[in-house]
């Protein structure tokens, strides 16, 4: 045993000697030559590269902390500036939340009106000092005034009905129209929900500007200008986008994060569970869709980081308190009824409509989109923005229901109707003899109003359902969250308002009679709106965990999740019937992203041979021998091809692997070697082994490469199943790696070829995939 | 590219081929032979062999159930039974866990007395019926009778007391000797609490019979006997144990799960999060802790169906409605007053308080548990256990803080003082003049009452600490999460109570001013009784989200996350500066589990090299050749060595490695051999290659094991840092990995070499980590 230690502390030794050597390696190989960076745009990090990295740059640091005080207040500055980045972020995604939902707010009622004591006052800000108690009097507060009543002077009648409506129709198309314009001249990538990219680039993949200042700016402000327009469109997806901006913003500020592509990732990660947590005020529901829908690599340090930033940007946003009412969450509501087991039929029948809503938008959005790709139509964004605007202003308008702003529409649709309720909705008629307490209202029989506003909801139900297929893609900003829970709030207040009424009108019906006795409060209408808020939003995202969560945190009760849990896995099971991805994983694959789903179960019998390049037929591969190419060679290498690294044989005879190097550290060798070293000539020997021999001095000087070789390279046997391949780069988030039989080198898979391989066996077009 | 697909075509069709010869493989090696299972005791499961071993199942279903209506109902029957086992594992997991309580409620109560109008009525259940209103009267109902009163008649007095006393002592120490002696004769697995086994277990270790049949019946009736003991332990973390009993009980059910234990250890973490969800009353707040705490391998798959069983589980509990409140909760609360940003300090200080707790707990349990396992001790475990019953019980009954259950204290604790609370922890001096509104009652100066009762908590306290330490880790079910948080409990609310009588006394204090103004209610002693409580569970088990979560299902309110989060990561940052390792870790290591934790980061710069066997001077590895071995030769390899398996070598002078091959089956097919096939006889030359050459007949058979050889084997060159062989090891749950240079075979690393590395390099003791 003893013996064995020994020996073993030799090896350390050794290992010592290598870490010095690997220590300075990495100094040179850190210079900025400032035409070759660490990746390209639209190309794959190496996750277990990155993931040394930073551990080389640890070790360091905790080494150096033992030299002086200041070292040691460095090595703790660093240590503490993941929390401090989380600072950072929940602090500024919060701000950026409040500030849009109040801008958004003012000018989304400036379409209507203005608010003549302060122009920058929203319609509810500007009656908020009026006595009035109930809200339809208060709506009418003498401040406030109508374009048509501002400009004629009179509030009603047919012209001024006129007018208000050319003037909502205007300001839309001015919004929509700044919206567009800024996008298209400023920050292309500004557009859409971001979460499909996010996940592309959370998953390891570099697209350059995504997440920069510009996309952040532009996005922010037409953000505003998207929602306020009227468009069928949510703030929530692009409040993650936003918030990931927020998070690449601050990783600039240290070397650790923006130095390191797998360190940032951990950071976005994290920055995407605070634009949930903003977006809907949902703290542990943002963090839970970081993991669930967002995040690629999600370590533990990151959950509870992640969580860090999540409240952080929740209170942030509580103190800015844009809905006025100290409350965290976009949907307050308070329900006052249990549900009983026989409600569980319409809710699951809501499941199942939401898992048809899903399918039907992905296939209809999905076919339009490529569409808008393939045809002339992807050529003129600004007037098919323009269009789409005036069409779902005129059509908006005239409905009470979808003329208001979206969140304001699923916020009285998820509300139960209380004893001071002026809205159409709870227009019930009330029994005289009644007395009524506040909270507690039992089934009433309903009024005209509700009847009128069946109707009305129903339009608006069609309504949405066809003008978000079309909205969803376009060139401005655009969440779906939101117009999803509203296809299903609708859907819901309906069945519920209905099974309300059945209720009431038929107590001794047998399945009426064991919970709903005559006079009970039995049915609350506007849980039945949330139950199919949340079906929807499942069938179009798949998200099941995080949404009921989210749910959760809205109601704060734990009493629902039956009905909502109930209500999403339907809806999953449903539309996974018809088609297993998600509105995201559909738009990954219809811009070709180079994604790699975990979810996505490999199970065809290939073969790492099958998948791996040169195919037959093709040119052998492009490989360095140890000790036999010349430096002319390996430029010309360089200068045919475009591959990432070269592997590195014994011969070209034998093909036996020793290495692998990359085509960065190469060049970048090679340029070192040319300007500063002497007597390395085009026609030197590079030698990748341990010792270059002694040679004549006639001979030009030899260039030794063994530093810049990996020795290490990934391999796998040519019989391994893909399946195992797959599972290894998913697992490892590799970017390649070498096939060989008994050691000798036979081809490589990159990542890409993997993608194209999983895409052939599903019968899709493997040319889709972008170039990685 | 039309050539490119149709070389590709050609390569599935020889994959095909591939296809059937290894299904029958398959077939062939999942005949069962008694003698030889798939993985013995104590040894590490390899997870890509389960993974891919489901998928080829898988893919016979799919393909079988296209050939007839019945083989199609079975695919789906396969399909769901995965759901089908969740369902199963809530419902029972809830019962029992209903049943646990009810019988801990009547057992407890039993030591004090009995109920006449029924024998098996807890106290609470006897007097149930009683009119009394405030909760003190409805104590003394008539049917209940304390032994004293029941076998003297004098229900006052010296005597009665030492009589109840003594019988309190009696009952416990009987209770206690029940439990051990169960345990140590029908299950030794059912002692301790399971979780560090199971957190071993998940993480792909076998150990035989823990989640057996016995254990499960064992732990459940020892721990309600344990419980019922009034021993400082709590029910939570042998619930889990149950809850994961069940699980396994179900896998074996389905084939698809009793059959491969990845698959199985999915059902387990779902199990898992079923238990926690139960003990609490948290379902996400058990799915959480499954996944942060417990679960190795954790997809997303299991993340649903683990919300499922949890959902099950919570709402069989609630329908058996064992705390008689219809709450799913263990402790609900509701709090009516908000918290105020200063009263952070405080709760900061209950996290530190917290992280010291853990820290000492830890450090002083593992010293206690590490003496009893070397020292003459733990060779009398029945009398350990009576004796620390008796001194528990001894100590515990005058003091009436300690004398109830530990549950019912943290409940009292957790408690707002109500205005018809007659605990003395509520004996406030109330103002004659003042209007008692029912919920909102200002701060008032505390009563002697509240004095006595400060005093009386800080004796428990200590108490508790000391008793809690020599508890856990004897032999019978005990968890740690109750007697955790009634540590910080019984600190929250002493802090809580002193600062509320400062701020009562003192308004005019500058930071007591800006918020706590004469007559309003700002303390909420309760508060600070669960902040405590979160901070000393954090501090023990390092938990933070999966803790927080649970805390606010508790309470059921968003406001409270932030002073839970601020107690918990504080807890958390103090406890991680004495030592990264929580209480699980730290028994794992105790017990030389052979654990491969996620969260430690291996940060030293040895190579693979370092660790392979053989090491320098050690024999060389044990090989075969792939065409010069006899079966004689391999049958004598055999029984000399006890790996799990060889690696295969084109022959020993170039050893090239062409495969690896599983002794198991080695064993099974030359077992085969010999019984079913001719002329194989000890001198046959075994063959790996793919054509064995035509011998004459004189020479004995040829025994063809190519379709045994693994063609695929993980191997990774001598160069690579032992940081990605970890992490390769982590990720994809290897079992061993070959280590190569350049296609040449140098040697083998196991887990256990991995971990034993890891430990020598952590300056532990290599020698102590389990045979796996």
């Amino acid at each position: 045993y003893t013996e064995l230690t020994l020996v073993f502390l030799k090896g350390v030794d050794i290992t010592n000697m290598f870490e010095h050597l690997s220590g300075n390696l990495m100094d040179f190989l850190d210079e900025p030559f400032p035409d070759v960076s660490t990746y390209e745009d639209f190309h794959t990090i190496d996750w277990l590269r990155e993931k040394s990295r930073d551990t080389d740059r640890h070790r360091k640091i905790t080494s150096k902390s033992k030299e002086s005080i200041w070292e040691l207040i460095k090595s703790l500055l660093d240590a503490w500036s993941g929390w401090v980045v989380m600072l950072l972020i929940g602090l500024l995604s919060g701000t950026l939340a409040g500030v849009i939902d109040l801008a958004v707010d003012w000018m989304t009622d400036l379409k209507e009106g203005v608010c003549l004591s302060a122009f920058w006052y929203s319609h509810e800000q500007c009656c908020w000092t009026s006595n009035e108690t109930t809200f339809d009097d208060r709506d009418k507060c003498p401040q406030w005034q109508k374009w048509a009543e501002l400009m004629t002077g009179h509030a009603e009648g047919a012209g001024a009905y006129v007018l208000n409506y050319f003037l909502y129709i205007l300001w839309a198309l001015l919004f929509s129209f700044l919206a567009v314009s800024l996008v298209r001249v400023f920050a292309p990538y500004a557009c859409g929900s971001g979460i499909p990219e996010i996940k592309t680039i959370l998953s390891g993949f570099i697209i350059r500007g995504y997440l920069g200042k510009w996309t952040l700016l532009i996005k922010t402000v037409t953000l505003v200008l998207a929602v306020s327009s009227g468009l069928s469109l949510g703030k929530e997806g692009p409040l993650v986008h936003v918030a990931c901006c927020c998070g690449n913003l601050f990783c600039s500020l240290f070397s650790k994060y923006s130095k390191n592509e797998g360190k940032r990732r951990e950071v976005l990660s994290a920055a995407a569970a605070a634009g949930v947590s903003v977006a809907f005020g949902a703290p542990i529901g943002g963090v839970l869709f970081s993991l669930e829908e967002v995040s690629y690599y999600f370590p533990l340090k990151t959950l509870w980081r992640s969580f860090f930033a999540a409240l952080v940007a929740a209170f942030t946003l509580r103190s800015i308190n844009p809905f006025g009412n100290s409350r965290l969450v976009l949907f307050y509501v308070e329900y006052h009824t249990p549900w009983y087991m026989a409600e569980l039929v319409p809710f699951i029948l809501l499941g199942v409509f939401g898992g048809l809503w899903g399918t039907l938008f992905i296939r209809a959005n999905i076919a339009w989109c490529r569409r808008r790709k393939t045809t002339q139509l992807g050529k003129y964004p600004v007037l098919e923005v323009i269009a789409v605007t005036g069409i779902t202003a005129v059509l908006a308008y005239p409905n009470p229901y979808t003329r208001r702003s979206t969140s304001e529409l699923i916020s009285e649709l998820f509300n139960d109707c209380g004893a001071l309720e002026s809205s159409q909705l709870c227009d019930y008629i009330n029994n005289p003899n009644m007395s009524r307490p506040v909270d507690d209202i039992p089934d009433r029989p309903a009024g005209p109003g509700v009847y009128n506003a069946l109707w009305q909801l129903a339009l608006a139900l069609i309504f949405k359902i066809v003008i978000t297929i079309f909205t969803f893609g376009m060139k401005i900003p655009s969440g779906l969250f939101i117009p999803s829970m509203a296809v299903g709030a609708i859907a819901g207040r309906i069945v519920g308002i209905a099974v309300e009424q059945m209720a009431y009108h038929h107590h001794d019906w047998i399945i009426f009679k064991n919970w709903c006795r005559p006079g009970a409060d039995c049915v609350t209408p506007g849980l039945y709106a949330m139950v199919g808020a949340a079906a929807c939003l499942g069938g179009v995202t798949r998200m099941t965990v995080s949404l009921v969560v989210i749910m959760f945190e809205l109601t704060g009760g734990l009493e629902y999740i039956v009905p909502l849990m109930a209500a999403a896995v339907t809806s999953k099971w449903v539309a996974d019937a018809f088609g297993k991805e998600g509105i995201y994983e559909s738009h990954i694959q219809l811009n070709g992203y180079p994604y790699l789903d975990v979810r996505d179960e490999f199970t065809h019998r290939t073969l790492a041979t099958d998948v791996m390049r040169p195919r037959r037929n093709d040119p052998p591969l492009a490989v360095l021998t140890q000790d036999t190419t010349t430096v002319e060679d390996v430029e010309t290498l360089i200068k045919d091809t475009d591959y990432n690294g070269f592997p590195v044989v014994v011969s070209r005879e034998s093909e036996r692997l020793i290495g692998f190097v990359q085509r960065r550290d190469l060049t970048l060798a090679i340029k070192n070697a040319r300007q500063k070293q002497d007597g390395v000539v085009s026609s030197s020997v590079v030698y990748f082994t341990e010792d270059a021999p002694q040679l004549p001095a006639s001979n030009p000087q030899p260039l030794k490469l063994r530093r810049i070789l990996n020795l290490s390279p990934f391999t796998v046997t040519d019989h391994t199943p893909m399946e195992t391949v797959v599972d290894i780069f998913r697992k490892l988030g590799l970017r390649q790696c070498l096939v060989t039989r008994s050691g000798r080198l036979l081809g490589i898979i990159t990542k890409k070829d993997v993608l194209r391989h999983m895409a052939q066996m599903m019968n899709q077009d493997p040319e889709s995939i972008m170039f990685n």
